[in-house]
């Protein structure tokens, strides 16, 4: 998506090899017209898999969510990172771990926003080792709900998750897809 | 908020006098469309107060203040209530003290993002003691921004949180405001 490797390569700062930062609009501050435009492409992307429910986890993944939700008109669910104190109901839950910060979390979303019915399209803002969207296609899973694809928009491709989830034989599809991280400069993996 | 307010009689859910739960369109599960008509209408009663930022706390504001930002074309910067890995530029912060949760946390926003010349519009989901709303007040303040206002989604106008953001000198207005919570039932202020 054009309009994104471009803002990418504009806004985008390579902190290492490793870390991209784009809070100047997407992360922390947020572009409403681009996060519009992502929902657009979203929506486009996966017309023809009759979504039900638009999925993602709290924070930097609902804004994107929100726009591929409105453009494909059905509810966004955002799972929980933490238990709100009104979630006293029956729970969906599983673990992410955080390579990062080397620790496990329980992500949840209630049992009522899912069932068998659902055909479920699983957005996040970014894809690296894939253990958030693991987690996310888990919860679907478990509702008995089908995942019919996860939608990322900046993917390092030079990190394991997108693998991970093609083996769990979901679809992904990455908006922007990094090859490498090198010198403050971006190399996106060229596409067709 | 006509819409807003039959969708809180058919939706919400009341667990006592003062949990109002709004799960189902609001804090877990979310109608884009009602968030899109909420943003279009906070752009509207703000419309000649030269907003240049909307702001606010992590996550069920995003939703609601990523529309108002659409629709005033300005960008959207939400509070983070946990420090990022990556954020280590200098900081505003504030505490903000739960009496759900009894405890005080810290929410900041990058020192980057806000200036003096900046003109704020505050959103939030939920006013009730006002302690995250007069935290990000502070936060605008350590910038030199000015606030021009507060945007309430559903206020419970039986709690102190109003009043205490009005004597801060910021308008607060609210597009439901909730007199009481009683039996499974949603008692609304009567507009004028």
């Amino acid at each position: 998506m054009k309009e994104l490797t471009e803002r990418i390569k504009k806004d985008g700062r390579v902190l290492n090899e490793d870390v991209l930062k784009v809070d100047r609009f997407l992360t922390h501050q947020v572009d409403p017209h681009l996060m519009a435009a992502i929902g657009t492409e979203f929506a486009t992307l996966f017309a023809d898999e009759g979504v039900t429910k638009v999925v993602t986890l709290e924070s930097s993944g609902i804004a994107p969510a929100i726009f591929a939700a409105q453009a494909m008109n059905v509810p966004m669910i955002f799972a929980r990172k933490t238990k709100s104190l009104t979630m006293n109901e029956e729970l969906l839950t599983s673990s992410v771990y955080s390579f990062t910060k080397q620790q496990t979390n329980q992500i949840s979303i209630s049992k009522k926003f899912l069932n068998e019915d659902d055909r479920v399209l699983i957005i996040d803002d970014f894809l690296a080792n894939g253990q958030a969207a693991k987690g996310l296609i888990e919860l679907c899973q478990q509702a008995g709900a089908s995942v019919v694809g996860v939608g990322i928009v900046i993917e390092k491709a030079f990190q394991p998750g997108h693998q991970l989830i093609v083996d769990m034989g979901v679809p992904v599809y990455s908006l922007a897809r990094i090859k490498s991280l090198s010198e403050n400069q971006v190399n996106f993996v060229e596409e067709d």
